[in-house]
């Protein structure tokens, strides 16, 4: 591949949908990312969820992007931390996440997220998100989101 | 926060863009991410981008979204690996990707997306992909993406 | 701090136990880490290890030391590999290495240290190596090991 | 390779060394691993150092323990972080290691060790720690430490 299929690679992602991103409104990834989602059970250090992979997240290769799974990561992630309940609603500021591709996953399969706190201490919150086929029950993505929780200034 | 917050914090991300989201095209994610991309150069082992960042990819708090950034680490992360020339242009598959948010980036600043490869052997493929702020050169996020490069079956 | 303290700092760590080690036998890290190491239970796709914390393995703040955590994600995460049966005993080479630390763990506290793999495909294997104290069953570490396993060459 | 070999691989570990090992003194894995380390600069938001890798920081394939590197991105990353001076020698709490292995490292190989600090908050600090042969100049190992640096309370 020469260097100018690279550029070519990285600038034909944006297809002829260049008009229709333009007009999106703003925090769009959320929504994008987050419309198929189903919250299925919310409890103390837990959240599990479930969708249907929507062909709008699918990659090149027409399996979920692993940009998707890492927003959910982040977001189901986050979701886990006020569970535990001290912190009105606080979920703090990303310092890590990192994702384990084990599988691919394609479109209309359904699968479940599940985040649960591994720590939610004074100043920093650890969750586990781990990704499954709700048919076989296989792992097939395993990720970590790591955030700081600034205090609340006490006025 | 109560259960049932963290139900609504996690469905209100959707807000009322639902009908809009339902009726976008396939592997919509990344020309939503990458259409403000600019690729400014390739070269060996090297691609470097920068983007003025759109309102679309904020968070909740109007900074760019974890998730945006993880998708950059993945996608610009597997444009630098085919500049090394021997491969016709595979990227492989995603093993891993992690990403350490190190600042805050803001609507309208601009960046630079800076991929280097670590290594591409026959089988295993890593990229470090680092955000920087152009005003002040400050790096606010850096990845790492890891790749398995299947080999092409030779007929 | 001033600079010189830093190179104090790294120096000092060796204090004047420097003749002693420099006679140690080779490939010595193991035994050190993994003298105090029982092993409860080896099925597939599990490994069940335990291990009373010896003095040997703290750090300069008498906790247990984040490269001795380290270690064992490494080698009892390397462990589960072969349990699933079909390699012959190869445990393939490290690509990544990640741990979380989530507490403290002291000398004299009895530990458990489960492997257990996520995937064990034909070149990637991905194991995930918990920490818990046995008092509590709380997870101190979470670790990810993730192995290329190079394929065997048929003569 | 059946359950039982599993269980003799992690016990073989400890070879014969097991008296030894039994009577080295308490902190002893720094000494250890570090004992080889020259500290060969020191500057604000960096440390480098340099080693020839001695024999007992090899593992069994006879290349540089990935233990050993996980605990040198643990303690020269930590060095790096009161090289900025604003905190009086505090090197705070683990939160996150990670390791990319990019290559192997032989006994005697010269090997060079760069910590820079990508970030020193008041509550979070992330240094990347970068491995590379003397010889060709080539990263073998990347890792990134993050830790958290609890307030000093005020008298």
């Amino acid at each position: 591949m020469n260097l100018e299929s690279v550029k070519k690679y990285l600038e034909k992602r944006q297809g002829d949908t260049s008009s229709l991103v333009d007009e999106l409104p703003p925090r769009f990834l959320e929504p994008l990312v987050l419309n198929a989602l189903r919250v299925d059970l919310v409890e103390p250090g837990r959240v599990l969820c479930s969708m249907k992979i929507p062909p709008r997240l699918l990659n090149s290769g027409n399996s979920l992007h692993g940009g998707a799974t890492a927003t959910m990561v982040d977001v189901v992630g986050s979701a886990a931390i006020p569970t535990l309940g001290h912190m009105s609603g606080r979920t703090g500021v990303s310092v890590e996440i990192n994702v384990t591709y084990l599988d691919a996953a394609y479109a209309d399969e359904e699968i479940e997220i599940e985040a649960k706190t591994l720590r939610v201490g004074k100043a920093v919150a650890v969750v586990s998100v781990e990704f499954r086929k709700k048919k076989t029950g296989k792992i097939f993505a395993q990720g970590r989101h790591t955030k700081y929780l600034p205090a609340i200034s006490k006025m």
